[in-house]
């Protein structure tokens, strides 16, 4: 490391403490609360400087982990987190959690109130002339009305108006999940038979399949409310665009709409349709989570955390199956208390989101928990900054969902076998990990508690437990079937002849 | 674009596979032999298609570690290794390991057999004759020289003409460091009064004070011998440079120097000098080392690793005063064989070279051992690799010289103390890591042997044990004294008012 | 050139063609009506394809050119511009364009006309509280207007309310100039001692001092109304933001100022003191207008320009004294009807702004004639392209204000004499051009008609042919004095001893 | 940022006026002796005082140009050429010099004097062995053996080993282009059956049809001789590599080779095969040179240029067939005299190299003339430099090889026939120019030499006046067959129906 001579670490220049807090009093100034890094010669004088002056300085262990705890602070706050990084390879390792809060569209709106813009009157007026004409309605609410605040107002206008909502990953509790308005059991089939389409800061990515057939009507009529003129017209061509603050231009359709009062029947055949389709998909759920086979399947598991699940917690989630299964499951009630991989689908940011989303709810409401959902695999890109939780004692309970492997693993069984003639180096599968890793010992390496789950029974106990200490940071390691929700086929690695 | 839809990942479309096939191809026809990754949707299949061919492909935790891990191959087999990266974030997490190799000069070259360039004649004979005329001359082996393979004409270069010689961190065991004309324990010396220098692929930046006084003699006259033509110059207007391949050149300056053979005298001032100098620093180490006050200090800590130490082993190693004070009492017997954060000071990359240099021993020499020495802060970069090596059970040792922080941290009682009024995120200092944290947990997580060790005779049984027991990698995790190497200083953390 | 060859460049593969075909057809769908470009190998066919559609290509001399050609289009037309280059030199000849286009904030919103949005309700009543509460109110109408087509709006708003406005460079002529609530002829004035500014569009950048003392009030309150919320709270912090279409919020503006009305008493001692301002100015820059002595000055030229321009037509202008001094004579009647070097001074823009606007006034409006007006430094930049104009007989009249040099330069006999003894290599002054040159003959080479004029007879005569000829371009060579506007200095260049 | 404030531009504030004299002697020190550049607010001043210096500074019109200028001079004089832009724009217009000298591998290795390295004795004797044993060997002669200055020993391999030898174009005159071994006009057959090519400094990029079938031997046996590594093994794969300084190498090769002497035989089938091959390309160039037909074809145009040659001039060129064929007409006799746009194939750069290699000329040998052929398209790029020829009174005759069009144009009554009914914006071909420019006009304007030639009577007389008359610049525009070279084809632009 440059300066790693001992004589110059003890020196601190007087221009460097100068200069930190010159910078310290500026982050003050912007009223920065939160910063995050990993100290190294020419910064630490600056997160020193910063707390001698009453903002937070949260030491973690990689500069990835540091920049994505980060990028969260703004969306959660509405001020702006600091990653403080050293140049040269702490600048680098950074870059990831730069992107990703690029991709999301969080960072540079926090650095003064933005100015609130609305949606031309017209527009506003041919838009509501189109949601009063449709037939099959629905509304999307994305990370985007989160971001605006506007849950007020998009529950004002769902419930007046009695329409079919639908959120996206980051848009869950805007409305609460368990709204009887809310259509997330019957996700596929609302998109596909809307004929109407309303999304409220909600983007036409790969998330929502891009707004194309056959997952939607060839001539669905999307309305779009944004507050990103780029973002109007991507992929499809809409019928109206409404551009502006998405709150603001929320309450400029409510009025259109309700005065006089619009409504959509409740007894239409459209709200029949899904709420059947809801009802089965919930069988299924259910069917599929009252399994007693062991190992565990998702949504047995998923099934029983969200039976203890504090509703004013935060869920953070990241994985494959455990982020897209678990999404459907837990339930969020409040606004802006998901945090997942988002549109851009790093892995890694799990832990840093946690982090982040745990100090604000510690200032904001002691008591409050976090739930930070982790695929292994996905545990394993920042499981190190389980030392950082414990460090700083914040309230978050990590379940890590563990299949021993991407996507699938093998059982230890299976492993061992496979090992029998040859090497790992050799023979073991990409996607394979370690099986029945004892992740929980991550957690106790460092003080905070840990429980190693097998069964429902276990799992019941290990979350109530956790959730009533509130002294400690937690583990739950919940093993599942390592080939949990695929079809059954042909095992060809241990066929294959010539490994 | 990540694949999230169940179906979607479930098909493998044949123009993947074959795709996957040709890449597979044509890495093998590079004669590539290791690839190093985190799978994900689009490149799963090319890992898959790897393994078909033979090659071997390393499951890694973090793209960060998989770019570390690849860049060190090159190094160490002088055959490229691979990096197998998704696009988008996983893309961005390997560009530290990219910016690494790159700061390291490893790369390019691997990609066919170098043809080998010798050095102007007339430029020889000036060099030879600028030796001859020296009065405290000095040789210094660098990375360049393990790199070129210019091992055994160096060593004949020392032993014939009895000259002086320090290795670079990474030149370390190109001639073994026991070697008698090893001065590296009277480096400070050697480097501030030697007359000529010759320098083989050694860069003068700030590892080697860049070549300016007062850390030299204002009028020392350097002899650049390199590769690289960018680099001559740099800095310092060398007195001779000789530009060629280290090896071919220094196989024409032996020519000159012992045809017919010049030596420099063994009982001259500057030997004798310098003698002096190694025992009284050797005196002054072995007496820190032989402190019985505990925590250790780092000197004691070594000591011991050193006196137990296989002669074949690789020695990876990161981290602040660990990497600094490791590097002078461990010691090299074999050129390529101890492996550190380099010119560019990065951390994070300790578990992936070890990961690296234990395939490789794997492959040559079963029975050679990977000795990893990370600081604890170095550890949490990548510690989560601690899975992979247990997955492969790959033949590493992992130390873990623990002082509770970032250059230094508190004992546990300090920390105790600290937080009897207040909460760790307002109050703990940027350095401090949770005290006596249990890293060897990490390695038991995963079905690896781990020690914590508080004592002399903790270490020496660990150690012992460890390196008996050959089927299981291990971590010893060793507390250091928090604030070892640093003057008594006020402890203003806890006495600052207004926090 | 890549595949010179002359029987590769005789075969134009299938692939090539259809390639072309697809992309030609793909730009005519995004109404691209306009490509500049210079050909090479892969673009020809492209060219041809969309010529085969029915759109324009226009064959410049050099990307650079092409470019600031192209990027013009899209300001004036509201539908993108393309610029067709080869790979390689081409794109990076592009690149001055490309960074202009951007500086000036063109390009991207073109692509779908972009939905309107408005300001929220309740800043524009405090806007309008604001304006109504002021004692020395000051519209400024910028570029951001002009590209809002946003003129009947500010027009209206200026008109019923008796404001005073100045414009930029680029808003002249939203509404018209010599409009009697016009200041710009009192424009220090009126900057340093308005207490409210409403900006339209307008950046405070440096062509508005920044917006800061001593070229304003300290306590001035500014106004934002923009498009951009990037923009808003740049260098000063506004007292009232309204983001949204610059036209939507003029209306919303114009709305709450109207119901009742407001207006300013124009018989205020802000109206008269800015009255007084504009008739001592402009009596001052009559005095220098009509100054008899040869050779002329910027003021006298412009004087006799501005008496024959055309009310219709575009100003395009370029260079430094020229460009600055001109536009405070020349007069714009129409929104979007000037053209200049922009926010980022960038020279070598002019002669591609014309030949846009040459194309879009004849299709639109046969007759109407594009004035350029160039320093002679500016021309040189891009002076060959007046082959283009020829070749497309593109009604544009040139006017080069030359002063044989950059900033200034020497006269023909001061030139003659310092090169009496030393060759101009070694004598020359950088800023020095050579005296005297006949860049009307640049224009004659090509067909197009061209004077040399030394006296204001001779500048109103050829004005007068130029404008009345409408069949052939046109280029007017005016020699002012070479160190116009310049105080006396001493003659160093002659003096200087050891050259 | 551009200062257009009069005020601000007339302080030249002491801090400029410092840090510009510093930057001054800094280039002095580094014994820069050319610089170029368009000067502006911050860079004047550094122009000034490296005047003051005695450093020559030539402002040029567009920094595109400045660029190319400046990036020759390394290549002319070994010592760096500067080029001095203002940021912003001036940055961005001269990227492309900058790119243009990358690809051609100046710049960098100019600041020191580089220290030489040799070849590995063993490949040279592996190379002279090969050589030895070939059948139908090949020398290339490439820009990078120019650059190592190593005419004077690759002169010697050619004449005492009797090889024949071709020249790539910027290798032209390392060897006389009139040398008896030189076997440039049977370019494709040698190339074609060589059995073992010697690469000087030449590289296996599209000039040289990437070494590949059907323009070569499948089993051709490539020695590459070059100093920088990479470049070996590049789309071939050599038999043998010889890496180090070229002037060294082959002077290691011609020891290897004479002691004791190798001699190719004179007599030998091969030399009988390309001796035939000449005479009849030869007679062919001949027979199409003495057409009478007009307008005159490249080959009458070239042979009459050839003529009146001198012997001593630089060669500028710059174009499609102007320079392809330009190149196989126009003889160089002495190295690094040779100067045409090179592996990047960048159309702009012919005046800016002229111009430094004008410089260089004048201070070197005065009376040496520089011969600059460009292409009608070419000369559009940067045809406003005529007026820095003219203000600098440079020696350089400029032919504009006039075509009408990029590739072809049209002959004026064509022209005048395509525009009968249509407008050329609406019906202009993309290659075409406007017929019968008189370019000389551009010359005339700034007081220089102009000829406007048709037929080889009047080129004969116009070169002949040109280049007795050593006062003034001159400008020959040499009108040519529109259609040149290309075989008849169908007339399509006239039928296409719906233009």
């Amino acid at each position: 490391m440059p300066g790693s001579d001992l004589q110059e670490r003890g020196e601190r220049s007087d221009e460097q403490v100068s200069g930190a807090k010159v910078i310290a009093q500026a982050l003050k100034e912007q009223d920065v609360r939160y910063l995050f890094g990993v100290v190294g010669i020419p910064v630490t004088e600056i997160a020193v400087a910063a707390q001698e002056l009453g903002l937070r300085y949260i030491g973690m262990r990689n500069e990835q982990a540091a920049c994505y705890a980060a990028s969260t602070i703004g969306y959660l706050t509405g001020r702006p987190g600091v990653c403080l990084v050293v140049s040269g390879p702490g600048l680098i390792h950074a870059l990831g959690g730069m992107a990703n809060a690029n991709m999301n569209c969080w960072y540079k709106e926090c650095c003064l109130p933005p100015p609130v813009s609305m949606a031309d009157t017209s527009a506003v007026c041919q838009a509501a002339s189109v949601i009063r004409s449709a037939r099959q309605p629905l509304l999307i609410v994305g990370k985007g009305a989160a971001y605006a605040r506007a849950e007020e107002s998009i529950r004002k206008l769902v419930e007046q108006c009695k329409l079919p909502f639908l959120p996206t990953p980051m848009g869950k509790g805007v409305v609460p999940d368990n709204h009887p308005n809310c259509v997330g059991a019957a996700r596929s089939r609302a998109l596909q038979h809307a004929d109407v389409i309303v999304l409220f800061g909600a983007r036409l990515n790969w998330i929502l399949h891009f707004g194309l057939p056959p997952r939607y009507q060839p001539d669905v009529k999307f309305i779009q409310v944004d507050i990103c003129a780029e973002e109007l017209g991507n992929n499809v061509k809409p019928a109206v665009t409404l551009l502006g603050d998405i709150n603001a231009v929320t309450k400029q359709l409510l009025e259109q709409l309700t005065k006089p009062l619009w409504q959509y029947p409740p007894e239409s055949k459209w709200w029949k349709t899904l709420r059947e389709k809801m009802k089965s998909n919930e069988a299924l759920s259910q069917e599929l989570a009252s399994k007693k086979s062991l190992p565990m399947n998702y949504y047995t598991v998923f099934y029983h955390v969200q039976e203890q699940l504090p509703q004013d917690c935060f869920v953070v989630s990241e994985g494959a199956n455990t982020m897209d299964i678990g999404r459907t499951v837990l339930q969020n009630y409040l606004p802006r208390h998901r945090l997942d991989a988002g549109t851009f689908g790093t892995m890694g940011v799990g832990l840093g989101f946690a982090i982040a989303a745990a100090l604000v709810a510690k200032d904001r409401n002691p008591g409050q928990r976090v739930i930070c959902v982790e695929g292994d695999s996905a545990f394993g890109f920042s499981g190190m900054e389980v030392e950082t939780i414990c460090r700083y004692n914040l309230p978050i309970v990590i379940l890590v969902v563990n299949n021993n492997g991407i996507y699938q693993g093998f059982d230890a069984d299976t492993w061992k076998e496979m090992l029998e003639f040859q090497d790992a180096t050799v023979r073991a599968p990409p996607m394979c990990l370690l099986p029945n890793s004892h992740y929980e010992q991550v957690m106790t390496a460092f003080g905070g508690k840990g429980y190693f789950v097998q069964t429902p029974e276990e799992l019941q106990k290990s979350l109530k437990q956790a959730l009533a200490d509130t002294t400690k940071p937690c583990l739950i390691n919940i093993l599942i079937e390592p080939q949990s929700t695929r079809k059954a086929q042909d095992f060809h690695w241990l066929t294959r002849s010539n490994m």
